[in-house]
């Protein structure tokens, strides 16, 4: 399946137009490869959209997808749930919205989410469940919260899938369904005009099909020029986090991951096995609840208290998780985040980037965490399993590209590249050099 | 009494010595003009830096005084209290005062203050509460919470008083004393070293003798050049707030400040009369208890537990305010926070700077409010009049200074120029005009 890079390429060249090309979009969104991506389709208005692009825009027409919780002028936010789907209308859309569409994006439709964006998995009850691309014949979890944007993405359906990473919600759906999400450092895209999930945390980001076309989508949503060197991959010092990370791995993950490792080094990179002892600290700095339980109770309470019964059960335990916690709990948090990150980052300075797996496991069937309390104990397994390794760099602040890891056959494997705050630049330019390389081995 | 720039030039004529000087610093210092002031004097050391210092540095070995919340090597930090009069001595200078002592200042003592800062009477249970400079006969209050910083510079013990101002502890006590204040915009100057009361509001600034030596303080706590213009004072537009900031105003501050009003339009200023809608939603932001309770609970939370009994029991008594307070509730009242100085700054935007009666009081006798639960209520009553407008301008993150206005023979009165962040430059450069036409008149 081709990029948005090829396909601008095949555009100039006049291989093909913009208007064959959302033809495509709309017909894989609307078709059962895409059932439950999509909690609102705007096809029609995607194909005005794209006739009128410009072509000399960087999106030229060509397709993306909006997670559910962005503000989209004259429509409510719901955020993949049902309590707020009469919400009152946007009047106008979400700063990353309007930087996409400003770009000649062609918006396909809003797609469906974790409600409220409230975990790994991707399970919603009130739309369905969209199945992982991946797997045609077994229907696997997409991935979470933004589980829409990855199936939009890898069936071809969009270029780029804009959603939101509070925990991991861009990087899991990405390596699980084979494609590319960059979690950029926080503070580079504005979040005005997204449903928050955790202010301190939430991160507007995006899924595309290559490294390539991360970087075309930051710069859009960042409004910024990447500074993207040429530097061999063998110049880059990259370490291996071997604590934490490789916990409870399935072993197709770890084969998948230290096959590119290996090949990796093939390709001459320099890669270190390091432990990074403060990440022993993180469940005691979170005793108390973490940022997101905290930050969502106080934005939904009111919410919560009036239409409580409509929210997913499991996701509305979560936020009441944080109803209890008190204001110097809150407090002490901050400031332990701020001592851990220092402590991060001084472990991490001798490092360009550290390569782990994005997540422990491969996408297991729906049907194992659907909906339904008899399984709300495997849904939280997998779910604690899923963010484990992604939300890590949010507690760092920091940035972190996941990428498919070759597998021979089997179920996407995601490989993470990241480190602390603004090493984005760094990151995706040592990510160009190792997409090339695993796709040459 | 000279200022630190008036004295620099007579040491670069000869006129005088730092040896001199600092012997004129240490005698004041130990007068009875000076009781209560310090809680740690360092004369010799001082004596010691004063000699050392190159005359080419913008302090010359002039002395400057530090508020007991800074670390100083080799000295337990207390912050005014006893509880922590033999905690571990600091291992380093806080950034503050490593900067003045860079700068060729010597440091002639540790200065008196509420205890934790917590108030902004000044009055303190464990050292004695220094007397206000300004009425040699009747002991008054010198407001706090940088007590003894602004005797220190009243009585001409030091030339810069560097003290922290969380809800009006630098403007408070520097318009009860006749001198000058100025708390910068928040994030100028750097809290390293510095023992928090609330890590939202907490300034680092300091108290001088005149505008252009808060000009030079602050370049060199802030280490940067400020941006002072020359334009005339017919060139600004100021305004003046007429609701909340009048409230309780006594005869004589009222009367001082609006004479000055009258000088400086007779002066050329243009002055116009607003009212602020958003200061009346300063109460219900802050029902739920505001930053300084929950944040000081936070950090004294152990401590209050461990050695509650040896705080000053006005001073407990508001932090365990904090105590009760949810995170959702701070974190609601950092959300509201930001919609309010947006409004703020919407309404102010049109103006250069804001001019104020700095408190609407001038200083009551200490023994109105002295120790004792018999005058709490009194004590509680002058301090919400001491901080209501002082602390408009920490919630707005802004900038403030506050100078003497003139008064025939009375009490001292402050007039506070305001902003909001980053507007230091404007309000630095207008105070300038300001103390010129107010002298002049």
């Amino acid at each position: 399946m081709q990029d948005l890079h090829a396909t601008r390429l095949a555009l100039r060249a006049g291989q093909t137009s913009a208007r064959t090309e959302m033809a495509h979009s709309v017909a894989v969104a609307g078709s059962p490869a895409c059932a439950h991506a999509f909690t609102r389709p705007l096809f029609e208005a995607a194909g005005t959209e794209a006739e009128r692009a410009g072509s000399g825009l960087p999106l030229a027409g060509l397709a993306f997808s909006a997670k559910d919780l962005f503000d989209i002028e004259g429509q409510p936010t719901p955020a993949g749930s049902q309590v707020l789907s009469h919400a009152p209308a946007a009047r106008a859309d979400a700063v990353a919205v309007a930087r996409l569409r400003a770009a000649g994006g062609a918006l396909i439709g809003r797609t469906n989410m974790t409600e409220f964006a409230f975990s790994g998995v991707g399970v919603n009850p009130h739309h369905g469940t969209p199945a992982n691309a991946a797997d045609a014949t077994t229907p696997r979890i997409p991935g979470g919260s933004s589980s829409g944007a990855a199936v939009s993405v890898a069936t071809g359906a969009a270029f780029i899938g804009l959603g939101s990473d509070t925990g991991g919600s861009i990087r899991i759906p990405a390596a699980l369904n084979g494609i590319v999400g960059f979690k950029s450092t926080a503070q580079l895209v504005p979040a005005d005009g997204a449903l928050p999930l955790s202010t301190t945390l939430d991160t507007v980001c995006a899924m595309t099909r290559s490294v390539r076309d991360a970087v075309t989508a930051h710069e859009i949503l960042a409004a910024r020029r990447v500074g993207l060197t040429d530097a061999p991959l063998a110049s880059y010092r990259v370490a291996v986090v071997t604590n934490t990370f490789f916990d409870g791995i399935e072993a197709p993950v770890d084969t998948a991951f230290h096959n590119a490792l290996r090949q990796l080094r093939t390709a001459g990179a320099r890669i270190e096995e390091i432990t990074l002892p403060p990440l022993a600290d993180l469940a005691s700095i979170n005793v108390t609840g973490g940022f997101s339980a905290a930050e969502a109770y106080a934005w939904h309470r009111l919410l919560l208290e009036r239409s409580g019964a409509g929210y997913d059960p499991r996701v509305a335990q979560r936020i009441l998780k944080g109803a209890g916690m008190k204001a110097h709990e809150y407090i002490d948090l901050v400031q332990a985040r701020r001592g851990w990150i220092a402590r991060m980052e001084a472990a991490l300075a001798p490092f360009d980037a550290v390569l782990s797996p994005t997540v422990p496991i491969t996408a297991p069937p729906i049907a194992n965490v659907a909906p339904g309390a008899e399984r709300d104990d495997e849904f939280f397994r997998v779910n604690g399993l899923l963010l484990r390794n992604p939300s890590v760099v949010n507690m760092l602040d920091g940035c972190a590209i996941s990428l498919p890891c070759p597998v021979d056959g089997g179920l996407p494997v995601g490989l993470m590249l990241w480190h602390a705050a603004l090493h984005d630049d760094v990151v995706l330019s040592l990510a160009l050099q190792i997409e090339q390389a695993l796709q040459n081995a």
